[in-house]
């Protein structure tokens, strides 16, 4: 993939910490510990949808959206995996992969614009990003 | 695919109109004229997640994904399309492809669980499921 001209959006690097970089995308943690919140960003440069990506593209891409759904759902212990590329706010392609639980801030409703966020504190952070890198796997 | 068990959850059967079956996955209209908004089935008895399904399943799927967000796109000239997997209701396996527009009346937010539901009346709802039908590539 042609990575020399990607750059993550500077809204999405304000909103998340960097947990590890995948063949096909950045794998990124919302800074919100209401949810267990992972964002996939395919490293593809002036991507907006998914169809815009190639047919290459779009199979590494998916396998990826599926390998960090069901290590999200194993590691957390989700009792629902919701995956969703919006885009309305920030246009670069990324694709939300979030851990619900029933009766979780926003259950059933979605995760998106709803309530205040509440960043992670320091330690908890590291925590998480270690447990993140240790737990998931290589696609 | 093992079809013989497959049946339609009943909320998404009362939710929405049959557009059309494709390889893998059946083709709904949502009965809400506030947004052009359909919906993929993957027609796979008791599938909850994306990850349940197998390797040669996800293909077909993700293909179907993409050719459906791609085809409204262009059929309703969306500003952005909003692709979701959540089932935090309705937890039969369903992907939706929505067309948005900003100034939509749920921009920038997403469209799950915002206002009330505007069902279509009959000659309009003739008329997209034709143009739906027309207008919708074979994936």
């Amino acid at each position: 993939m042609p990575e020399q001209q990607f750059k993550l959006h500077p809204r999405l690097a304000a909103d998340t910490h960097w947990v590890c970089d995948w063949p096909a995308s950045t794998v990124l943690l919302m800074n919100d510990t209401r949810f267990p919140w992972l964002v996939l960003v395919p490293r593809v440069p002036d991507v907006v949808e998914l169809f815009q990506l190639s047919a290459q593209q779009q199979q590494a891409v998916f396998r990826e959206i599926v390998v960090l759904g069901e290590a999200v759902q194993s590691l957390f212990g989700a009792d629902k995996i919701n995956t969703g590329a919006l885009g309305n706010l920030v246009s670069q392609l990324h694709i939300h992969v979030i851990a619900r639980f029933s009766g979780d801030c926003a259950w059933p409703g979605p995760v998106w614009g709803v309530g205040q966020v509440q960043p992670y504190a320091e330690p908890v952070l590291a925590q998480r990003l270690d447990d993140l890198r240790a737990g998931l796997p290589k696609p």
